[in-house]
């Protein structure tokens, strides 16, 4: 059984691969939900869905986030209302948060609602949210104006286009957020424990900052492989560097290095990284050097193989 | 001032040719909200919207409810989770339940959601739910095994195609309503209370039904004016014969006069009709003879003009 802990697009189209050279019923993936937010009332959890849509091969080829060939109709007469648009929800996508919302709102966890919605979408491998507490990343910011304030991650990330400098990154609830049933045993029972190619500070961070998550995986290390999201300085996709760098968290596979070294025991970088290998290991993290660049499924099934060797 | 009490598309036709007529800003709509419902935890109110949207002309031409050139992405999408679609909601229309629902979390009452909605829309005239506390239409029906059960309104007109006969019929929670603000002081004061082609029963049935509505209408009778929907013992769209004969009144201008009666000094009904027209006048109800059958907008103006002059 391999566990993969997830973001949103970098780790979808990881675990697209990784299903391509595993039974998909041996895969655990857990799932950051610190991103979750509440739009027009409706609970929406992106990395989730992006890991579930894309595994259902239904992930729009491009964008990163949302369905393929999706339409917005909802969104557009919105507007009309003046209520705030700038998260754009599909209209296929909204089905699957009014389902989602309905169902929390009768009792049910977001583990429960999760495991109804990937199996509706014949996902295959079993998806948990990391908690079916709340935890909210909020992200410290400097104004235009000299000051500070904090806003929530789709505020900074997609209203603001991750454009106002970061001050600090907090993970509300973290504290008081006990893992989702299964997330502990899954950890401790896996052969493999993969960290995807996914943002270390605000996608796998708050992963390891609920309860119990980071003494497993100490306790794991060894069979702890994480993929490199940074290539030569820059993320593949998102705004690492923005969160990386004003944290003074070097953007590199170095910096990935010194993030993860308590919890993973192997790092794979990529091969135009090949050169900071070292500086890798200094920091007592194995390197193993693959193409990261997951540029189709193949690719993506290739860097899957060569990370589960990586710790074989 | 005019005051109309409507229910949804007959309603919605009708009131579309009386702002022909007369300046939009000088009509106050009561409309029925006991046939709102809750879909996927969003709050539909069927009849507010169909007056809505017909009066801001985005109304579907033919079908009698939602808005032209609708798409239903996320209905379709929704089957995909197992949940009831019975109850198609546009994609269009999503956006107004969303926002809708939105606000009354946040603690609006539906008359303030109401007037922001028709506000966004430019519906120019005034429209206030009946009562923005919760009615909802119930129906006891006989099932095919002969016994009975109680349906909710859309339950038995849209997902049972109204089917079951009609044992009986409450408006649960109308005897603790309060009317919305500004109803009673609306037909008070109003020049005239029109009473729109509704369903008698389960339409204009609720709005009287709520705290205060008849009395001030029967204190008002001269004034109040009703446009029979039954034409030749048949309704023009919906159910209202499928109500009106098992509740034991004649499904006929006549019957619609009987229960109108204390309330309504003048009823118009249709030319091919005239001959019931004493029968009317026998139950103390003026009888006035018009074209009722609404086939456009201005049979639906002459028809406005002709239930003005009927009181004038």
């Amino acid at each position: 059984m391999l566990v993969a802990l997830a973001g949103g697009v970098g780790a979808a189209r990881f675990l697209r691969g990784l299903v391509r050279i595993v039974p998909r019923e041996d895969v655990v993936v857990v799932v950051n939900t610190a991103d979750d937010d509440i739009f027009h009332g409706l609970h929406v959890s992106p990395d989730l869905d992006s890991v579930t849509y894309t595994l259902a091969g239904a992930e729009h080829p491009e964008q990163g986030w949302g369905l393929a060939g999706e339409t917005f109709a909802a969104m557009e007469a919105m507007e009309r209302y003046g209520a705030p648009t700038w998260f754009r929800l599909g209209d296929r996508d909204l089905a699957t948060h009014l389902y989602r919302t309905e169902l929390l709102r009768k009792g049910a966890t977001l583990s429960e609602a999760t495991e109804r919605i990937t199996r509706a979408w014949g996902v295959g491998s079993r998806l948990l949210p990391m908690s079916d507490d709340p935890v909210s990343t909020r992200i410290t910011v400097r104004t235009a104006a000299g000051g500070t304030t904090e806003l929530r991650m789709q505020e900074w990330f997609v209203r603001e286009r991750s454009g106002p400098p970061v001050v600090a990154v907090r993970f509300d609830g973290a504290d008081e957020a006990r893992p989702a049933p299964g997330v502990l045993e899954a950890l401790d029972q896996a052969d493999t424990v993969l960290i995807c190619p996914s943002n270390p500070v605000i996608s796998i961070g708050p992963i390891l900052a609920v309860g119990g998550v980071r003494e497993t995986l100490r306790r794991r290390r060894a069979r702890v492989v994480a993929v490199s999201p940074i290539i030569g300085g820059a993320p593949v996709k998102g705004p690492a560097d923005r969160l990386m760098g004003p944290l003074g968290i070097e953007v590199s596979c170095v910096g990935v290095a010194a993030t993860y070294a308590d919890v993973c025991g192997t790092l794979v970088i990529d091969a135009g990284d090949a050169a900071r290998a070292p500086e890798v290991e200094a920091l007592g993290v194995r390197a193993v050097v693959a193409d990261t660049l997951m540029t189709d499924a193949r690719v993506a099934a290739a860097l899957a193989r060569h990370t589960l060797d990586a710790v074989a």
